[in-house]
């Protein structure tokens, strides 16, 4: 947790073309667990190691991509203060009344500089990990699909990376964790942030297609869960992106492929802990290939250009 | 790291029966990397993955142990706040100059009620994880020995378990995230404490002999690598306690053995993500042999007497 | 394959108390496939990636234990052979006729010097291994319980194991693998016979309990599913004998345990691969305990003393 | 071991164009153990798990590529029989004296109908594999580079692939494992064949270049070793062709690389236990990517184009 009292990337609300076609795939080949569906159709989604009532959201629309981004705070107080820590900074924030969103408190939402809508919310219900909290057992047996454990992070897309990335360290605490600059030093490509041990919980890359989204990452367990997604997306016929593979940045190992929408999702494992005394790691502009995909060495142009 | 800037557990200081025999221990089967020695003898090691200069320090005595505790703060300002919370809550302190150890700066000092010593400092010089800080690698080749990633957390032992429980949690900012509770439901047997995102940090165990180490853990990246571990314990004939296992509590992996002077360790990988709005996982007194050894479901006498 | 053209251990009839109990436990926890019942009662059952109609019966008895063990030979033309070859070494056979145990071919019976009952068989229907012949997946998802690879290997006990082993190396055409000899090094404690690449298809231990069995062991794919091996075993509470540990001898790594009627089984990986050139791992009585336990170095008496 | 006293991939002699930054290659990155040199200046190297005095031999050439393919038989009477078995085929056969390789004795030399030049020899001298034969452990320490367990197989093309099939087959005694067979089912255009329970010892594949090598694999230990095989190629900057990833034929896991020569090499993990009574699985033409490459089920074009 960031020192602000931001805790987590805790809810995100996507956008797909086709609503009961991507509740099966989230069902069967993801392996989400669908905790509800409210008035508006939306469907709600958590991740079966996640306590809390949701952590995706499906809304059908047009066009693919994510409406919001939401990060958990410690409590009201903690809400209260960043409202008016944001607001002193010179960012508008609206309340979104508690019930819009199934078993969730009260928002406070904001626009970032890179024209991503952020939420804070300090309530959700706890409708439990599976485990149970007396005497809990450690697995879950039988899990299909991916069955990722919890969401983990977003990367997300916009012009003005340098006043999200200010926003986000100045005002909700997080922490400079990873960058990659330009050949001069000068200008920041990329960058992770962390508001917790994690090596990342967001990133945002320069790009001039503001409010876009790269990809939603979950986490899997281990390097050999990662190969039994990989299998699992050739067994289900998934569109792969890239991978197994290993990050320079982060050394977090992955697979990035697409839901039937076109958003792309990782299935991520791994990852260094994180103190907010580590001077971060500065990737040159000639290693960025080494940086994002440490083993071949290079970027493929999917990568970088499909965002939704 | 806690709301009130404790990031982690960053330095203690073990006794030794046998100075040079320990440094060949520690360097050449567990795989550390010394990093100094000072005026009065004490060698400094730290693991290959960690940044500050040390974390674990050697000091030849006629009985094994461990001297002090200590864990890092953000910065000055909250060592200074701590230390006045401290006094509030009736704890004194001490300081002990910067220098006393080598490349750390000034420590608050204080006992806690279960008679262990802690400190809190905010300076220790960054000398390096061995991957550098622009384009760094994910690997350092041919490490030697069990070599951790990073010092991990302790258990310790004590009478007034509820009294250092309540000092960390209420003024160091620690939360509850595990305990062992017995039968009538109304007394902590054990409990297991986090500052971060680590199901724990710290733990506590009620026991009359106050002041005591049960195990210093220390991380490694994979099962497959407690594996490794627990082989090499073998090839260097070193003393293996039990593992390699799961834990119930936190659901780590894990093998515990001694070093040469008797001193319990513990070489451990896993444990779920924690946050602060998670309520705890209570185990009942019946169930304690599945909390700890979740395999065999029963604790072994030398697991439960030994402590140095 | 031996060079005499002994495939593998291809199936083995065990005997349980209660067969419906037995049932649920090989399906729902030890994840076996059934594959068919006969008019005797008998239950049949394969491994998911085997591809012969079974590998386990089971049998309703007073007592636990196996009835007899089979290997599968190459032809019908090696059966007739390997038939000559026992009869010539003085060793009786008896021809059951096909059908008597379902899809499969004639089995030539014999029993060993130490007591268990063997057979020999050419034929057993192909039923598929899940994965299709043509265009295969790599991966069934959704496997619930241990879910074993294939049965792998048993070790079996009697007072005449010189009489057994010899009979193994010298007529089926076994290879020597490892063994342990007593301190004078002249008699046999334990020995691992191979008739393929693996580094043990049989085992067998000096007893005065002939005909008795120690394990029947099953694969799995490596040590984080020997892992998950093990914590399934706590969730349905499966009385466990020892482990996960590594083996000195094939350093494979495993967990023991018992099924409802007292066998004991083995969930194993690993193992090198063994050549007939190679010579023997001998071990002596005094390393037992780390021949077997490699972490541990020491043998529990339950392991010693249990045997169906 | 196939019926016919065929045991494995013995040996091969590999042409490099810098015969010392090889040996440095191969030592210091690769992780072999150099072994000894002969008077013609070749340089011998073992894996460190291999009890054989030397499985690959550098030779300074202007042209990469394999010269030489060895297999290893169970004795001088196997030898002797193959040798007649070959001629008997129309195969024409060539006597290397005992010595020509260091500790290493009479070879039967044939060129098979794809152009390679293939031997067969019973004797190879015993150089220990590094755990000792009494009482071993299991774990060599310290193992710098990839560190492969052992030589496992090699993949070669030529256009007359029936025909070396067809040989290894009909008078070898291996076993057809696997094949990708042209859309009109009529053509093998590539094929993995087994002379053990490994799913593939020596793969075809046709190609007009008679007499060239795609690849030699060497062994490790698991997924886990796969992606340490993977970072270490980057760490130390050598030219990854692909990977990690699974295929779809054997299921094994691998990464691809080239020496400093531009001779493919594959690190490779895995792949199911065969017998030769398990039919082929057989793959189509159109599924060709998802056979090689499982996970991006395509091929690229330096996989399908180099050889040397």
């Amino acid at each position: 947790m960031a020192m602000t009292g931001v805790l987590r990337p805790g809810h995100a609300q996507l956008r797909v073309l086709d609503l009961e076609e991507s509740v099966r795939f989230y069902t069967d080949i993801f392996g989400l667990v669908e905790t509800g569906r409210d008035d508006s159709g939306r469907v709600y989604f958590k991740c079966h190691n996640e306590r809390d009532h949701h952590s995706i959201i499906l809304r059908q629309a047009e066009r693919a991509g994510m409406d919001f981004y939401g990060f958990k705070v410690l409590d009201d107080a903690t809400l209260a203060k960043l409202e008016r820590d944001l607001n002193d900074y010179g960012v508008p924030t609206e309340r979104i009344p508690a019930g819009d969103l199934l078993e969730t408190g009260e928002r406070v939402r904001f626009v970032a500089p890179t024209g991503h809508t952020f939420e804070l919310y300090a309530h959700k219900s706890d409708v439990g990990d599976g485990l149970g909290y007396e005497n809990p057992h450690v697995i879950i047996d039988g899990r299909k699909g991916i069955s990722p454990l919890r969401m983990d992070h977003w990367q997300i897309h916009g012009s003005d990376l340098d006043g999200s990335r200010d926003l986000f360290i100045n005002v909700l605490g997080f922490s400079l964790v990873e960058k990659i600059v330009t050949e001069d030093g000068k200008t920041d490509i990329a960058c992770w942030l962390s508001c917790s041990n994690k090596a990342h919980d967001i990133a945002f890359v320069r790009d001039e297609r503001d409010d876009t989204l790269h990809h939603a990452a979950y986490l899997l367990e281990s390097w050999e869960h990662v190969l039994k997604a990989a299998d699992l997306m050739t067994l289900y016929d998934v569109s792969v992106d890239i991978g197994p593979l290993r990050h320079g940045i982060t050394r977090g190992t992955t697979v990035y492929a697409f839901d039937p929408s076109g958003n792309r999702f990782e299935t991520f494992c791994g990852g260094y802990n994180f103190y907010p005394d580590m001077k971060p790691y500065i990737w040159t502009e000639d290693q960025m290939g080494t940086a994002v995909f440490y083993h071949t060495r290079e970027l493929n142009e999917r990568f970088l250009t499909v965002v939704t």
